[in-house]
């Protein structure tokens, strides 16, 4: 007769890089893993720019959870939203995307859900500025661009054909410094000899941050040199500025001394802030766990929230010491949290090992041939800094079929400017809703 | 001093094959030629249904048409719908994709704005059942397949769960068949061994229509053959069988002796019938145009309006003794149609020799290895009609840089059934708006 003992049931939610290395973490453990994401897939996330600017395919970022996952044969994944925990009788509230509800039982519970794009308070600012945190976000985002230029080809008045030229981006981050660069490489590279009417090499980039540096946390050194490298692109870089209003034409940004300023653009994107999605709420009201001022659930050493060994939250959505919310500190966390779980089913002595985030270091790509990067005191920028950045994300591609396609992809957009990707849904641009007989107040063109 | 002679307006609506066919064949007149189409991208429709199963991407189906025409000196393209035709003032009047208007003069005008997916008079069976006409439709239809393997995984009542596991496909020409061939692949050999609950192979697939026969444009010889292959790979095909009622829960079809039946399919797929866009019948009313039952325009046999031989209609809009609406004919229509403008311009004595459409043979993809071919009395199908398709659309691929990488995507899919393009954005797979403190009625799992 069989064994049939019922195995530890772990819950992981999210399936981006710390609950994928949690997954992995439990390949050999006798456990019965359940992932649950909202999405089918995992994304990529610091290469999302490169889908929104053209040069990448949603599929060459985005890989099912499910063909990843193929050969863990002791995971099964769940399309569906985690709503709440219920700690006490150890089950995760899910919602199927036609609206039904399921609870999932747990022994171990581990929350890998990321966070979302903040916008400080002011969230009829996302309707006019997208982030770029998700799939959908790098959709839009690659609307905009494109149909920017167009609307700038289109009309007559040079006014209006300014603010269409003029992209604004709030947020001097990675991901904004990247965009920053990207942009300015479509219109001089990209779209150059396409249009009639526009050069789009005269496209306007604002970079706007509230703080006095861009990539501040790369230090002051590379700081200083990704500054260059954006104004030697043409990027106008607005430093200690902080938007205080977004609209559909444009944004006001208030400068430290005081005085407001209106800039008439009609491309707002925004990467300025995370913040916890619902769930970290519903989590901390269900276990008495802490959270931050943008909603991240404070930990203990090993992960777990405070009297609840059983919970442990992993890569952005924790807050342990303030570690930055990065994809390295995510793998790790989740490879931690896995670990552990296991060496316990595996009945060894519990470690009372804390989680310790070893810095692999961090690159930002600026524009073709330009990158920086810093790994403890080691910094460096320009074509090393890009060659050492290319490196990096052909590792970090490993498993993905599109490992070749990406490399492809970059090696063409690096010699022509030529972007394959730029394809994008109707969306706004065909929002036009047009009546049989339709009778628009015409001026000639 | 430079002679300032204002070169003849060409006004061509629409950047499918028809109106590129016709900026081709102008290409050294001396005209100023406005293409404008509502996408920025030219669709290569033939593979429309390879995008929404998750083979190729956006960027290998969809081209921007700026790229396409980048050094055509005499072309100015406009992203902006068509909405009116003034045949008296000779202007086209469109609206941007902000709303705002602006009137086209023409001397000469090409419409090719082709047909969009009619429902019969049934619009509300739209919302539940997509069609494939477009790049969002590719998507939509994207979604609804790879989403209705998760919902059927997650799911526990054994009938909810058959019925997330048929798909219903209404219309049996090359598109409905294209794409019954592409669900049985994909669930035998795409997602096999990826799900713990469901085995994908043991999906449904339902093809109706309501004549008797499957590719009934391609002769009885080949629609049986085609019919054979279906059922070989686990089609159920249903002819004479008509769609009288869509929702979201499945579809009824009245079958030819009158009795009427239900299935449950939570994917209803929509392929069956055609109908010419809004600006048929303005461009009707405007010029004293007959259109026919699907609002196509009857042309004359030099493809212009009668009493206008300053208008031209092209590609699936044009009714020309019922030629069909093939990419073949849509190319060929169209470069008569620049063609001739530019004889008159260049003043060649006009010809009045009309259109004739010379058929170069059409193919449908059933499966791999499995595709049907007509030409004339040449009917091919099996592994010989699949190596011909493969060789006609790589031919007609030239010109997109994707060429390659279609080769690469279809080599991977041939010999694995791995697909790269799985990644479906949000759409209502997320539409589960979760309130801060959810409270969903719950069943344990």
């Amino acid at each position: 007769m069989e064994d049939h003992v019922i195995p530890r049931r772990v819950v992981i939610i999210g399936g981006g890089f710390a609950g994928l290395f949690a997954v992995r973490a439990l390949r050999r453990a006798p456990v019965a893993v359940t992932l649950v994401d909202r999405c089918a897939h995992h994304t990529f996330q610091p290469l999302l720019y490169q889908c929104a600017s053209g040069i990448l395919s949603s599929g060459q970022i985005a890989q099912p959870l499910r063909a990843i996952l193929r050969r863990r044969e002791n995971v099964r994944c769940l399309l569906a939203t985690a709503t709440d925990v219920d700690a006490t009788e150890r089950l995760v509230h899910v919602v199927l995307s036609d609206g039904s509800g399921l609870a999932l039982p747990y022994d171990d519970l581990i929350v890998g859900v990321g966070v979302r794009q903040s916008y400080f308070g002011h969230d009829e600012f996302a309707e006019h500025a997208p982030g770029m945190k998700t799939l959908d976000d790098a959709h839009a985002v690659r609307r905009r661009l494109f149909r920017a230029f167009e609307m700038a080809e289109a009309v007559e008045d040079p006014k209006e054909r300014a603010a269409w030229l003029s992209f604004a981006l709030v947020g001097a981050g990675p991901t904004g410094v990247e965009l920053a660069g990207q942009i300015r490489e479509i219109a001089r590279h990209t779209l150059d000899r396409e249009f009639s009417s526009i050069d789009p090499g005269q496209a306007r980039v604002l970079l706007f941050d509230g703080v006095d540096a861009v990539l501040a946390s790369f230090g002051p050194v590379l700081s200083r040199r990704a500054q260059r490298t954006l104004e030697s692109l043409g990027v106008e870089v607005h430093l200690g500025a902080i938007a205080t209003e977004v609209d559909e034409r444009g944004l006001t940004v208030r400068r430290q001394g005081g005085e407001s300023q209106r800039y008439d653009a009609r491309t707002v994107l925004w990467t300025a802030g995370v913040e916890a999605p619902p769930l970290a709420g519903a989590l901390a009201r269900a276990t008495g766990a802490k959270q931050d001022r943008a909603g991240r659930i404070l930990v203990e050493p090993d992960l777990t929230i405070a009297g609840h060994p059983e919970i442990r939250v992993v890569g952005d959505l924790m807050n342990l010491n303030g570690l930055p919310g990065l994809a390295e500190v995510a793998m790790q966390s989740g490879a931690y949290a896995g670990r552990h779980i296991r060496h316990r089913v595996e009945g060894r002595k519990p470690s009372t090992r804390p989680f310790r985030y070893l810095d692999l270091g961090s690159a930002a790509y600026i524009s073709r041939g330009r990158a920086v990067v810093k790994r403890g005191r080691l910094h460096v920028s320009g074509v090393v800094g890009w060659l050492i950045w290319l490196f990096i994300h052909i590792v970090f591609l490993t498993g993905f079929r599109s490992r070749a396609g990406a490399m492809m992809s970059w090696a063409v957009v690096f010699a022509s400017g030529s972007r394959r990707e730029r394809a994008f849904a109707s969306g706004e641009a065909h929002a036009v809703d047009v009546p049989e007989a339709a009778a628009p107040s015409p001026r000639s063109a």
